[in-house]
């Protein structure tokens, strides 16, 4: 089971020096997920039903893309739980010019299936083959892994669940969290919505690069790029006619990255007595170029009071845990 | 010197009950007159050069449009000033199943030219011919008024550059003005801009109806649609590559409808150094819809402290003004 | 050589019951063509270069596809002349959620090369291998019919050269060709364009077709869709910062379909003195549908001259060759 998707990258795909958002690629690999995850949970009788995306494995954006290449994604199954689906997803940028091939991502995305007919009706998931039984055992360490962490993140969520305040440039200082925190609201439109009136989870990560990208730029003043994205859960659906507010704030910066925190909050607008609710949250890395492409320096944040310090320290662990992780990666495939 | 535009309304062009939206209509208004004022000011030799969106009048949305509908937008240049010419636009509504058609906008439009070669260089705007002397001298009438008023505004927009706050649902009551207050942030894209690299004013406009549309929905909680806008003056302009800032806050309300003003600010994210800046300020106001689309009663502002009570009684001076005009108006064509 | 594209269809890609338009399919179609006759013509040392639409065979919308479905879009090279290339598109329409699959269209669009690097330089194309001598030869056979015809389209479209006047429900009757007649005019943005600021074939296609809808709804006042186009030859690229004026008229009916003639007119705006052609002309024929999608009777036309006339005469012609062009082709199947 197997989904190819390929698309020329147009000037509304990318910053103004020409690299396209991680945003961009973010939305195409989750239509891709999309389509193959509600194409299986439907290849069986009974109820129909839509595949919604409850998680993203943390994500490195290898290589940069830019306007003109075409960027090539393929989506494929690789695990199915009783309730849910794994599916692994490789985004290819190709210059049609001179004919070269980047890898420039690799991302695993779960879905669950939910009835179209009966919200009260537990969908179960077809099974797939697996080409070795170790094969199926490794899918299920994953799934066990990620469902292990998505209970985990539900509870950091709540206790998060403090307003971000607004960027304030009058009273703050250059470089401090305040500075450069950023929020934006955006009404849910028809395009943003599967067909049931749910909104995509890729057009919620490219709001949430939107933000977090205006949060780096405007610490960094320079051209900054995504880098990496923290693994996201996505605890509850967003309907239609909500509003959503997208905030972003500075956590964590070393010598060449910086990392930023995003709160998606949905806002039921007409129905308001359902009350706003936080939908997602999540982490993203970013690096600052200079105009020939290559890493600058991140200026050192200014902290300012014991979250703000507290909230660096966490970031400067997930720093050091990717670190250690991607070296230990390297060394298993020398 | 005429030009005609038309397209269909689609489902991203109208809120969910499928009124189009405010901002969608005043986009396509520009984007008629930047056509008619840039033809017409490389219709002699010199410079090539670009018309800039300086003023609109104040317009009044008559008719609601729907989803489906065509709009047709003629836009025709009624008065030539050394340095800037008066685009007068008509939109009609066309149900192209019944027949059945609508006027539902008239605006005034101001544009500039500035050259694209030398950008020291005053563009002399080429002189058109008028039907009669008479028309000639009411446009002059026209460009001498609201010359007088774009320098007023000047001085009152100064005077407003204090940073609006954000939004705060957790400690403000509802129908107050903190409690309904929005903001949103968009980074500048490609198709935000004209080929030159400037932000077209209909986009500016588009994204000051959002705003102020979430504004009015969240203090109403109900179907809103914009009924009029005032004058807007565009001072400066806005470059490729910055952040705008767009907020909006409640002003003042009637039994049957609200105003709320919207301030943009544009923040150069790369270039900071050049600052941030008030690009533009303006009036909107909106109507409260049922499911019928029948008016209803807006709830009233509950007001706290003198800002608010000072700007609700400068509302509700320009609601009174209004109202007076509209009935001499009819008088008049009695 | 081969490219597949997949996209979900969303409600902007629709009219507003669902159907999806023509012109997003052709838009989609031209996309996959761009890409892989753009790669093809770049696999040798030399300049690089774009692959430019010159021609779209006549195609048939053989299904209807809907909101939510899945457009699968493959593109292959065929045949490749010396300086050009064609390419065959398969577009098939997937419903994800009962796994029915259709062939919703089939087409075949030749591209030619132009360099990047010295627009005197006459780029030439790759050879392909073929999997017979036979596929060959038919290839060469194709290559020199629509070569010829392109030669004659070029006079005739000479001839046309005169100005569509706008619609005129005033003065027109019901079911005249003067009352559906109907022009937009569209400045071309940056994503309308290649990266090389070309417009693409695909977005030009999509214009006529919007414009030939709404004739074909005037007239008909039901929902009507795409059921073929023409073929389509592209004399003259249009560049950015144009203005694009896109017209179309009925020119004949049958009892179950009605044809409109498209024209696109490009104007550069600034640059005035290069002057306003005339860039495509085009045939579109619509078929109308009641509420359960069967289809219903067209009105017949009511003629007025004979400009009028001589064209109903040739769209007959037009229309009785394709139906005895589809008898024989399901002839030869069977």
């Amino acid at each position: 089971m197997f989904v190819t998707t390929a698309r020329i990258m147009r000037p509304d795909d990318a910053n103004i020096v020409g690299n396209v958002h991680g945003g961009t690629i973010l939305k195409m690999i989750e239509e891709a997920g999309c389509i193959i995850g509600t194409r299986h949970c439907n290849t069986q009788p009974g109820d129909r039903c839509a595949a919604q995306l409850a998680r993203v494995e943390r994500t490195d954006f290898l290589y940069p893309m830019f306007i003109g290449e075409v960027a090539h994604v393929s989506a494929e199954i690789t695990y199915a739980s009783k309730h849910s689906v794994e599916v692994q997803v490789h985004v290819m940028s190709e210059n049609i010019l001179t004919g070269a091939t980047k890898m420039t991502n690799r991302a695993a995305l779960w879905y669950v299936p939910f009835s179209l007919e009966d919200v009260d009706n537990v969908t179960e998931v077809p099974p797939i083959k697996y080409a070795s039984p170790g094969q199926e055992e490794e899918g299920k360490k994953r799934y066990e892994a990620q469902k292990m962490e998505r209970l985990e993140t539900k509870e950091r969520n709540g206790e998060l669940l403090m307003p971000v305040s607004a960027p304030d440039r009058t009273t703050k200082e250059p470089y401090t969290v305040g500075f450069s925190q950023s929020s934006l609201i955006h009404l849910v439109g028809p395009s943003d919505c599967t067909l049931h009136g749910f909104v995509h989870g890729g057009v919620t990560m490219k709001l949430m690069d939107e933000v977090a990208g205006i949060v780096a730029a405007r610490h960094c003043k320079t051209n900054i790029v995504t880098a990496s994205v923290d693994a996201i859960n996505f605890h509850r659906k967003i309907m239609k006619g909500c509003v959503v507010t997208v905030s972003g704030r500075a956590t964590f910066a070393s010598n060449k990255s910086m990392e930023i925190e995003v709160f998606v909050d949905a806002d039921p607008l007409i129905e308001a007595e359902k009350g706003k609710y936080r939908a997602v949250t999540a982490f993203f890395t970013y690096i600052s170029l200079d105009k020939q492409g290559k890493p600058l320096s991140i200026p050192p944040m200014k902290l300012e009071g014991d979250g703000e310090q507290r909230r660096f320290e966490d970031g400067k662990m997930r720093y050091l845990q990717n670190k250690a992780k991607r070296l230990a990666d390297k060394e298993r495939q020398q």
